[in-house]
C-alpha cells in the first residue's frame, strides 16, 4: 500500500519537472507528500530548489518537516537562504532544535542569524531583509554604478540604494532611476539634498511599518537604529505579508479562532485555540442567562417577552458588529490619532440612533399588527433602539480600550460586545416590559 | 468668524511649507479644510503639486471636490496624474460630470483614459497601470540600456522592463540587474529562455492578481489581452491596497456595513448602507422568535427553558463565527480549490464536535450543580452540541455557497449564519425539552 503510494506520487509528480518548479508550486506539492515522502524529496533535490521550497511551506508543516531533519543538513538548507527568512523559520522551532541546528551552521551566518534573532518577530527589525545595497555618499555616480554592476548578482533586489556616511548612519536613498539619469561626476551627496527620507526604527511595530510604506507607496523602507544607523529594509513582498497575517488575525481573533487558523492547521490545534473563548462565551452569555433569569416571573406572565427578547438582542449585535467591523479596519489602516478615533465613536452612534429610531418604528409596526398591543410594540421599540444605540457605543469603544490596555485591539472583541448586546437587550427589554406591561 | 477661521489656517499651515509635503501629507491636510477652502487651496498650487495631492484623498472628499471645481480645471489635473489614477478618480464621479470633464481633456490623454475607462474597475484591466517600459525582443543588451536611460525620465518605475514582439505579444520579463548583468552584444531574446513568465489578463478579477503578486513575491505583474498582447502591469503598492480594500469589504460586509465605509464616511452614506441589513436582520430575527413562539406552552409551564436557551444560541452563534472567519480568510488568501475548500468544511465540523463535548458536559454539571435537575442538564448538553455543530458547519459553508451563487462570499454571511444557529438552537433546546421534560 505504502509502495503503490509512493510509485502513485511519483508518477503524478515526475522529478525532473520539479526543479522547474517556482517554489512556492514546489511548497504546495510538497505539501500534499507524507513527512517521510517531504524528507526524501528534500534529500534528493539540490540545496537551494529545497531551501527555496521550505521557505515557501505552510508554518505547521515546515515546522514539522525542520524539527525531523538531521541538525546538520537542515543547517545546510538554513545557509541557502536570505537570513532573514532563515531567522524566521528558526524562530519557529522549539529552543532545544533550533539550538543543535544553530551548532552546525557557518559562524558568519550564525553571527548574523543570532543577531537577527533578537530582534522581537513582530518588529521592523524582526521582519527586515539585509542583504541590501548600500553606498558611500562620497562616491560618485560613475563609482557606485560599476559597484552596483559588480555586485548585482549577490543582492536580491537593487533598484533602491542605501547612501550612508563613513559610519554607515542612514543618509539617503537612491533608486536606480535616479543614479542612470544623474551626471557620472557628480557625487551621491549632491543628489541627496531637498530628499524627504522616509525610515523606520528597527522596534516600530511591524504594523506601523506596513502603514507608512502602504500610505507612501514605497517599494521598501529603509530600517535604522535610534542613532540612525542602517540595519535593513522591509519590502512590498514582506509588507504584503504583513497585511495579509493582520487581516486574517484581526477577523479570526475578534472570534475566538487561532490568528494563525488556515485550512491546513492540524485541527486539534484548531481545538486548543477556540476552546478558551468558547469557555469564556458560557460565562459571558451565562450572565445574559441571569438577567433573563431576574425576569423569570415576568416571562411566566407573559411567555411572547421570550419570543421576543432574541429579536432586541439579535438586532443590537449586528448593530454592534457593523461598528465593531468598521473600528477594527480603521485601526488597521491608519496611524492612532485618539482623538480621531473617539470621535468616530459618536459617528457610530449617530448612525446606531438613525438606523435604530427607523427599525424601532418598523418593528412597533408590526407587533402592532400582530399582537394589537400598543405597549409591548412601544416597550420593544424602546429597547431596541437603547440597545442599539449601546450595540454602536460597545462595538466602536471596545477595540480602543483594549487597545488602551495594551491588548490586542480584535482580540475576543466580538464576544464581549455579544455579552454586553445580550445582557442590556434582555435587561432593557423585560425591564421595561416589567415597569409597564405587568403589574 | 470665516476670516479668522481662514487666518487661522493660514498661520497653522504656512504655504511656503506645502510644497514639500508628501502628497499622501497633503491630502490629509487638505481632508481638514471645508470644501471651499480645498479649492482655493487647490487652485493656488502647482498644477503637479494639486494633481498628486487629489490622488491621496480619501474618496468621498475627492468626490466632493472634483465635481465642483471647473470642469477645464479638473481636466487640467487629471492630464497631470497617471492615466490609472485619473481613470480611477473619473469613475467615481458622477457620469454628467464626467463627460463634462472629459471634453477638456487632450486627446491623446482622453482617448487612454476613455480606453481604460472600459474596463471592469476589479478587474486586472482596471487597475493596471499603462505606463511601462517595454522592449523590443531583438534589440541588443546595449542597446536596451541605452533606451532606457534616455527614457527613464518619463517611466514611473522602471525596475522591470517587458520584452515583446513586433506585435507587442509579451515574451518576458526582465528586470534592471538581468540586464546589467548581461554581456552587452546579446539580444534581449537570448536572456529569455528558460523563463518562467507569470502574467494575468485584463479581465482576471483584481483579487486574483493580488494573490498571484503575492504568490510569487513580485514587484509587479503584466496584464495582457488573450492574444497576449502586453497592456500594462499591475504593480505592488496596488496590489496593497487591493489586498486592504478586500480585508476591509469582506470584514464590514460580513455584518452589513458598507464595504468601503471608513472613520471619514459621511454618517448618512452609513445609514444607507447599513439599514438594509439590519432590515433583513429583523426579519431573520422574526424567524428565531417563530420558532420561539411555537414553544410559548413550554416556556410558560417552565420559565428556566427562556433563561437557558440564548446561552445555546450564542455558543452555537460563537461556535459558527470561528468557522466563518477562518473559511473568508482563506477565500482571500488562497486560489479557489472546490475539493480543498469542501473538505475544510468537515474539518470545522469536527473542531466543533469536539469543542461540543467539552463544552456540553462543561455545561451539564454547571446545570446539575445550580438546579440538580439531570434531565434539563441533558437536554441542554445534547441542544448544545447539535447546535454548534450545526454552526460550524453553517459558518464553514455559507461562504462557498454564496460564491457558488456568483455573490461575494463574505456579504452579510454573519448575518444568515446567526439566523441559522438562533433558530437552530431554539428549536433543539426548546424542542428536546418539550419532549423529554414536560408532559
Amino acid at each position: 500500500m505504502k509502495d503503490e503510494k509512493m510509485h502513485y506520487k511519483k508518477v503524478e509528480w515526475p522529478k525532473a519537472k520539479i526543479d522547474n518548479l517556482h517554489p512556492a508550486d514546489a511548497a504546495d506539492k510538497l505539501e500534499e507528500l507524507s513527512l517521510e515522502e517531504q524528507q526524501a524529496f528534500i534529500r534528493s533535490q539540490p540545496l537551494e530548489v529545497s531551501a527555496e521550497s521550505i521557505t515557501e511551506m505552510e508554518k505547521h508543516e515546515r515546522v514539522a518537516l525542520m524539527s525531523t531533519l538531521p541538525p546538520a543538513f537542515a543547517a545546510d538548507l538554513l545557509e541557502e537562504m536570505a537570513p532573514d527568512d532563515a531567522t524566521d523559520i528558526l524562530s519557529e522551532l522549539p529552543k532545544d532544535i533550533r539550538d543543535k541546528i544553530l551548532k552546525y551552521i557557518e559562524k558568519e551566518d550564525a553571527v548574523r542569524i543570532k543577531h537577527l534573532l533578537k530582534f522581537d518577530p513582530d518588529s521592523a527589525g524582526g521582519v527586515m531583509n539585509t542583504e541590501i545595497l548600500v553606498l558611500d555618499q562620497n562616491l560618485s555616480v560613475e563609482q557606485a554604478i560599476k559597484l552596483i554592476r559588480e555586485n548585482a548578482e549577490e543582492i536580491e533586489i537593487p533598484y533602491y540604494a542605501y547612501i550612508v556616511d563613513e559610519f554607515r548612519h542612514l543618509k539617503g536613498v537612491l533608486s536606480l532611476r535616479d543614479l542612470f539619469l544623474a551626471p557620472g561626476n557628480k557625487t551621491l551627496k549632491s543628489l541627496l539634498k531637498d530628499q524627504h527620507l522616509i525610515f523606520v526604527t528597527y522596534d516600530q511595530d511591524k504594523e506601523e511599518v506596513a502603514k507608512l510604506l502602504s500610505r507612501y507607496d514605497l517599494l521598501a523602507i529603509p530600517v535604522v537604529d535610534h542613532e540612525m544607523r542602517l540595519l535593513g529594509i522591509v519590502t512590498a513582498d514582506d509588507v504584503i505579508d504583513i497585511i495579509q497575517e493582520e487581516a486574517s488575525e484581526d477577523m479570526q481573533t475578534m472570534v475566538g479562532a487561532g490568528s494563525d487558523e488556515t485550512l491546513y492547521t492540524p485541527w486539534f490545534y484548531s481545538v486548543k485555540k477556540r476552546l478558551p473563548w468558547l469557555i469564556i462565551n458560557v460565562f459571558n452569555s451565562a450572565i445574559s442567562a441571569y438577567v433573563v433569569h431576574l425576569f423569570e416571573g415576568s416571562i411566566t406572565q407573559m411567555a411572547i417577552l421570550a419570543v421576543l427578547m432574541p429579536i432586541v438582542a439579535n438586532q443590537a449585535g449586528n448593530t454592534g458588529q457593523q461598528s465593531l467591523a468598521v473600528m477594527i479596519r480603521q485601526l488597521a489602516l491608519e496611524t492612532f490619532d485618539p482623538k480621531r478615533f473617539w470621535k468616530a465613536v459618536a459617528r457610530e452612534a449617530k448612525i446606531a440612533l438613525v438606523n435604530g429610531i427607523l427599525i424601532a418604528l418598523m418593528v412597533y409596526t408590526g407587533i402592532y399588527l400582530w399582537t394589537q398591543n400598543r405597549e409591548l410594540g412601544l416597550v420593544m421599540a424602546l429597547a431596541l433602539l437603547l440597545d442599539m444605540v449601546l450595540g454602536a457605543v460597545a462595538g466602536a469603544s471596545i477595540p480602543l480600550i483594549l487597545r488602551a490596555l495594551g491588548r490586542d485591539p480584535a482580540q475576543a472583541s466580538s464576544i464581549f460586545l455579544t455579552t454586553l448586546t445580550d445582557s442590556g437587550g434582555f435587561f432593557t427589554f423585560l425591564g421595561l416590559a416589567s415597569l409597564f406591561l405587568l403589574n
